[in-house]
């Protein structure tokens, strides 16, 4: 019979870690002025993102042309990263594989845990310090709340660290769908990002993409939020307690046109009904937190449709010819800001500015 | 509870483009004098495909020395392609794999349905459109029949389109593999076209490679044709009526021995039992449509024998080492005609004749 | 009903070959002087290692900076590689994807069967033989004993042979686990490989690993092994065989730290449960075979740990914080010492020594 193994302090060193608030939990992340480690959007301030946006604006245009892309793809063309996925997602992962691509780094998937060695019973510690055994960055998306910073923690304690970014991790965080969506927003407003009035809309309880935008606008003065949810989904009462602790005015309503016309960005979102406990996303009419063709008529002209995608019936199809539905730049908007992370945690964003 | 979304046009636009003659569709996948999108056997003409070929056999003697690879995986190496294959499909889909790495192109997969957003509840066509966010082509092998036009034309209507390459879509279409069979043909002939006799062999009725090699043979003058079949899986008669409509011979057989002795080309085929409704090809004797050793000395010294494989037992593995048996060959020239329909498609092909 | 074929020649020459002893078969898998393919441990004598290592010594210092990992990834750029890992393995697959990725090589990947054309009754050589086709290399894990061996032997019976590299066949092969093996203690010692004790520790019968890495040890003079094991998992006696017939010393024991003082190598092992018949791993305490954070007192100040991973709890956690403890370093040992494996397969390792 095995035994278990002694206990070492390795697990209670991080415990106690991890309890920290995330503030102080920053400096360990990061590397002189820059981000090395991207796993949580408190780490974008408002010069940060300001930085990584100029980048991304300044690798689409570079890229326009083949001697442009033939120029960055040089750039990082000494690096392999590794894709660890190990919860389904078509969307992000694509992103930053092609965002990979475009820096001309050389990829490495695991998108499939049964190909892992954990069937051999080897820790999920493990596992992931034989991925970076090989690359030189782990880009990761798991379940489990809190493991993706624990494999940046553990990282930071060897001789041999990669950067570590969060694609994903459980219910928690997800910065850089953070990261593309205030990229949209400043390029939806031209880079004038104060006084906005941002509309979310849906099921705001257990979104994860609308906790983080609400974080970010923090970054950016006199913005007026308007949460719109069935009552059941309302937004959770930590991210309302962040808000008037910053004074930053909010409302929060049932009735989508109420606040329609005054948006500068309207957010939809999805029901999240993966995380029903007991089926409660059937018991709720959600066809009021739609958005339709005649409401095109009540925006702003200048008002932005956003959505993180995948999209069901929350905007109909017929919306997304109107200029205004910028979700489609949005989702390649996340490439073009991941592709500007990349190049700033490896250092090379000076060589892109044009 | 969620309502239905309300229709929009987009589906009734589709239904009346999809009802038209594929000769009225050529058009719209078209773009000056190139093919845009390649999803019909049709759309490859005498000219185009003497084009293709010329592509095809330059692209391997340039690539012969490392300077010519070099210099032709530089061609494209500001591109990214999707590779969806929601079938199983080993073959097509490597050979597509390495024709992108030939040309430079980078290249993300999605081969399993799972890992994408589709359980999520998106849309097919919203999920088409989300990969096309990120790359510049995508190749896609979908069992639907229509849906990869669909999304050739979707693309087609939106602001950043991008080429479709049909990689198999249900039973319908299989250009590439035609293409493939054809430059087969090209190679063993010489380039001399006219004047041959085709003789397809096996499992004519649910064979889609040899419906699509008998629509391009139209493009050759004089050509004879020779079906040898059991007969419950004999050809279509909407192939013979082509046939007849332009005056394209041919015969009906269970008798191979008959017509082997004056074949140009020998097709054969395996039968296609996934396609069975009640065990059909159990009930048939499939060993008269064999090719064996001793068929070596009936043929003629000239005569090529080709398979689009994968194979059971319609051909004997002692006829590989014969020359004649051109079936591995035809494979690899796969790659290559799908790397000069890629060059053709980016408008590439003008630096590669040497 | 269909019949089965006619009986070829070729397994029976197969066969024949198969039953051969590997020194006899060795020249038909090597080109001039080098290894063409790579497909048994045998294949390395002391010479072509101390080659190997020194490449991979070369490649770990020019890729050290960007001008010179660009210099390398340009060495094989025309080349591309087939991965075909039908059994799971991560850690063996990525060691080689980001060995050819150093290399520049492009890589296909086959991981899941279910992928493939064998579900059309394809036969296993035809599915190689269609790999083949599409690339310079394959690079082959799988489960049947004899069967890697079996491609590269029908390969190079083909008029367009490619090399083949063996990532691990049954229970028989693992070729490449050796040489990194090797090469860790080649690198641990400071290339100085004679007159060196290494302690093999835990289930000796069953773990592939410990049986190759004693064969190479033929290659160096005045090597003393000790084999510490439960008694039902003690070494095979082929292997103590080998080793009498070549005046190598060992002795076999059940007591660790009897050994332990002496050693300049400890090769740590986790129990094979994969292969149990009726549950005998869960008979054995296997407490005794582990490496526990007191026996760092015990050791050489200059005594390597070594595990050829995924470990369990074989070593404690605590212990990978010793400078001794070089498993990790081990496993990145096995991406260069392939990537060098890999250049001298091409040839081009003549051009990497610095």
């Amino acid at each position: 019979m095995e035994r278990t193994p002694v206990m070492t302090s390795i697990n209670a060193n991080w415990e106690e870690f991890y309890s920290k608030e995330i503030s102080e939990k920053l400096p360990f992340f990061a590397k002189e002025d820059r981000l090395y480690d991207c796993l949580f959007a408190q780490q974008f301030d408002r010069e940060i993102l300001t930085g990584l946006f100029k980048t991304a604006d300044a690798l689409r245009t570079l890229t326009q042309h083949k001697e442009g892309m033939d120029f960055i793809s040089n750039l990082l063309s000494d690096k392999r990263a590794m894709l660890y996925f190990v919860q389904p997602s078509t969307r992000t992962f694509l992103s930053f594989l092609n965002a990979c691509h475009i820096m001309g780094i050389k990829t490495s998937e695991i998108r499939d845990t049964s190909t892992s060695s954990e069937v051999k019973g080897e820790s999920a510690e493990d596992t992931v310090r034989t991925f970076s055994s090989y690359v030189d960055m782990i880009i990761m998306r798991h379940p489990t709340p809190g493991f993706v910073e624990k494999t940046a923690w553990l990282m930071n304690r060897t001789n041999r660290p990669v950067p570590i970014i969060n694609g994903g991790s459980g219910k928690d965080q997800h910065p850089t769908q953070a990261l593309l969506d205030t990229y949209t927003l400043y390029r939806s407003f031209n880079g004038e990002m104060d006084n906005k009035t941002i509309v979310m809309v849906g099921d705001l309880k257990r979104g994860r993409t609308v906790r983080s935008l609400t974080y970010l606008m923090k970054n950016y003065k006199n913005i007026k939020l308007a949460f719109v949810s069935p009552g059941q989904f309302r937004m959770e009462p930590d991210i309302l307690e962040f808000l008037k602790r910053h004074n930053m005015p909010y409302v929060e309503t049932e009735d989508f046109s109420s606040v329609m016309k005054e948006a500068d960005a309207i957010y939809m979102t999805r029901i999240q009904d993966e995380h029903d406990k007991a089926g409660e996303s059937g018991k709720v009419d959600y066809s009021p937190f739609y958005f339709r063709r005649e409401h095109l008529k009540l925006i702003k002209k200048t008002c932005v449709i956003m959505h993180p995608l995948p999209r069901r019936h929350e905007i109909e199809v017929s919306v997304d010819e109107d200029p205004r539905a910028v979700f489609w730049r949005q989702e390649r908007n996340g490439m073009w800001a991941r592709a500007a992370l990349i190049s700033h945690i490896f250092g090379v964003d000076s060589k892109i500015k044009h």
